[in-house]
């Protein structure tokens, strides 16, 4: 039996994957995550004004004490589509409950009018109104199909996927209170990914029990030090969604309050949060090197945050790296673009361990050896802002001409 | 002869452009603009943090109350390069004063030591010093090719392009008391270029005479209304700059207060920096289609203006017109990012007169109509945003597989 990295890992969980019909390609385009004994959950969302359909009605849902179970479909946003495509949000998670609560078999909790404990996620394109019979006979596909199996969780991150072209996941085990601990996860995005939910779709499950306001601190916190640090295209979707999922069965006390094994538990998660985003940088639509953007010296974490962001978000700079081109000038460009405070006689830069401009001035080296290093597959940018003692980072892609036959293609 | 539409065109201009040596192309590089009997003056600059040298030096000088010359090159930006950089740029004011001075033919009247009465240009590669002794050859040639013939004009324009393939110029004509007034102007820029000076370089000539305050203020405001409205790629490069050079030759009573002349005077210098920034746009790095975003319904001025740039800078709407792929929820999801006033429920947006998204609700329309639209080299997206009685606007263009190819190749 293979390892199983999948979401299914933690205890107590069963998934699906499914093709019902929302993708022309025959591809997978539904996925069931159930929890029988039910979870604890936590979401954070797109900050975009405009939600789609799925993400006005998860909002609601994720209120619930307990949440059995989350169907998302691909291919189709449901954003864009009036009170009509609330209303198909609102049904998927009415037939989701009605279906999971009939499968005795998976002993779940849920009865059948309780849509309120099952939420929904969907991503693709804007402005369509769902196939729901489709839909509906995909879920039911689906639910016949649960399982705890790694070929199961891999079905589901399949079913997320768009323009992706390789499905990203993770997994942490850690113990808490000696009890053995499991934490996993999936996500898909590969485009229109930016700080402020830089998720489109990302589901976490663990066994691990945690107290609801908690879990929602922590996926915050993991969210904010991990996938809200990437940028692909500075684009926020009227889709992003984070879930997780608690189930509890591990064992351990409930966390309960900010001790310890609560920051045992957030360590562990922003870990898997932070492989999740780089596998997403990884997989960037058209990318073919990945870079991390540091930016010190700022007079605020603001400051920081935002010089970093524009380094990583300038097509110039994009461009030069998709080149392997050290074109330092770019990223100088970019910071002073911004409105952050800076000391132009202490501004510097390095790429990876060569500074290129220092104290303002440029400095000597070799462009060979910057050039070599601005061609790995990955590698690093630091800024000096010299102007305080704050420090924080963005992770970017190259911009490529397949970035922009990828959205060029995706047509309507 | 050949009509002229160069700046050479108003009465009191002379021009050169030649090949100096900073651009290893053997292509023009070194551009002289020459007023002798000299110009009131007025200019607008970048508001990126970090500005070349050449900005830091033309700030000053500009305050002169006569300008007898721009000396401006192509292939180095002069930016970042520390004080020796701004030695360099106050350098060629100098040997331009110098020079100019010398060829008596010319009838100049300014003195050898007058270098504060020139203003200084760059555009090109950041971060490296310029060839002084390449440059001062330049100056040189340029000074004794000066003339007000069209080419003359025409090889200043050539000089100070960079990946321009065509370079841009317009002509106004008008009368003013009856005295006919020229009003000429060239752009260089086909990328990093955004609203807040989206000029890269910008030289206008006219012959009419009028106060420097009130100069200063029209080109404020014809910027403001033209250049500043168009985008590429949202980039504002170091070196922005946008010079007014006024000869007072047109016969005219000095314009003095915000009259009816100075109407007449704003409103062609809008127009010609309208007809400029058209002219940019469909010249932008791998464009192939420009297209004009206009916001109305808004709450503010500045909400419409954020919302229109938001639309024309989404890099995914941009690769979407490249595909002729009438895609109206990725501009729908731009205007939703980026926090202005909306009413979802009076949200509407057209492409060219065909509504695609009305009150919240996807409209029914033949997609391949509005592809046939979309894929104009020239074309109007409108979105309403129901929430208020403001509107602005602002061009964008594709964003094609080329643009990524002249940016990644374009090394240091």
């Amino acid at each position: 039996m293979s390892k199983n990295n999948t979401i299914t890992t933690p205890k107590g969980f069963l998934t699906a994957g499914v093709h019902c019909g929302v993708k022309q390609s025959g591809k997978p385009d539904l996925g069931l995550l159930v929890c029988p004994t039910g979870a604890t959950a936590a979401a954070v969302f797109t900050t975009n004004k405009i939600t789609s359909a799925a993400v006005q009605v998860s909002k609601k849902h994720v209120k619930s004490k307990t949440i059995y179970a989350v169907v998302v479909n691909s291919g189709n946003a449901n954003a864009c589509t009036g009170r009509k495509g609330v209303n198909n949000a609102i049904r998927m998670c009415a037939v989701t409950a009605s279906l999971v609560a009939r499968g005795s078999a998976l002993g779940s909790r849920v009865t059948s009018h309780e849509s309120r404990k099952i939420l929904v996620a969907s991503t693709g394109i804007i402005g369509h109104q769902l196939p729901m019979k489709n839909i509906v006979t995909g879920i039911s596909k689906a639910t016949a199909g649960l399982s705890d199996i790694a070929s199961a969780g891999l079905n589901f991150a399949h079913a997320i996927m768009t323009t992706d072209t390789k499905c990203k996941q993770a997994v942490r085990k850690f113990t808490i209170d000696n009890y053995p601990v499991t934490i996993a996860g999936t996500v898909k995005g590969a485009g229109m990914i930016a700080p402020n939910m830089a998720t489109t779709l990302c589901f976490i499950t663990t066994d691990a029990a945690i107290s609801k306001t908690l879990l929602a601190k922590a996926l915050k916190d993991a969210i904010g030090n991990s996938l809200n640090k990437l940028t692909v295209d500075g684009h926020q979707s009227t889709n992003d969604t984070a879930i997780i999922l608690a189930s509890g069965l591990a064992g351990n006390r409930p966390i309960a309050n900010e001790n310890r094994n609560y920051k045992i538990f957030t360590s562990a998660l922003t870990d898997l949060c932070d492989d999740l985003a780089k596998q997403m940088a990884l997989d960037a639509e058209g990318a073919t090197r990945v870079f991390k953007v540091i930016v010190k010296g700022a007079a605020s974490k603001a400051d920081a945050a935002k010089a970093a962001r524009a380094v990583a978000d300038y097509p110039l700079v994009k461009c030069a790296i998709h080149g392997g081109d050290p074109n330092w000038g770019r990223i100088i460009c970019a910071i002073g673009s911004v409105g952050v405070k800076l000391n132009l006689k202490k501004l510097s830069c390095k790429i990876g361990d060569i500074t290129v401009f220092r104290n303002g001035q440029p400095a000597k080296f070799d462009p060979k050896k910057a050039g070599k290093i601005i061609s790995q597959p990955e590698h690093t940018i630091t800024v000096d802002l010299g102007a305080g003692n704050y420090s924080d980072f963005c992770r970017g892609c190259d911009l490529s001409a397949e970035y922009v036959r990828i959205n060029a293609d995706y047509h309507t």
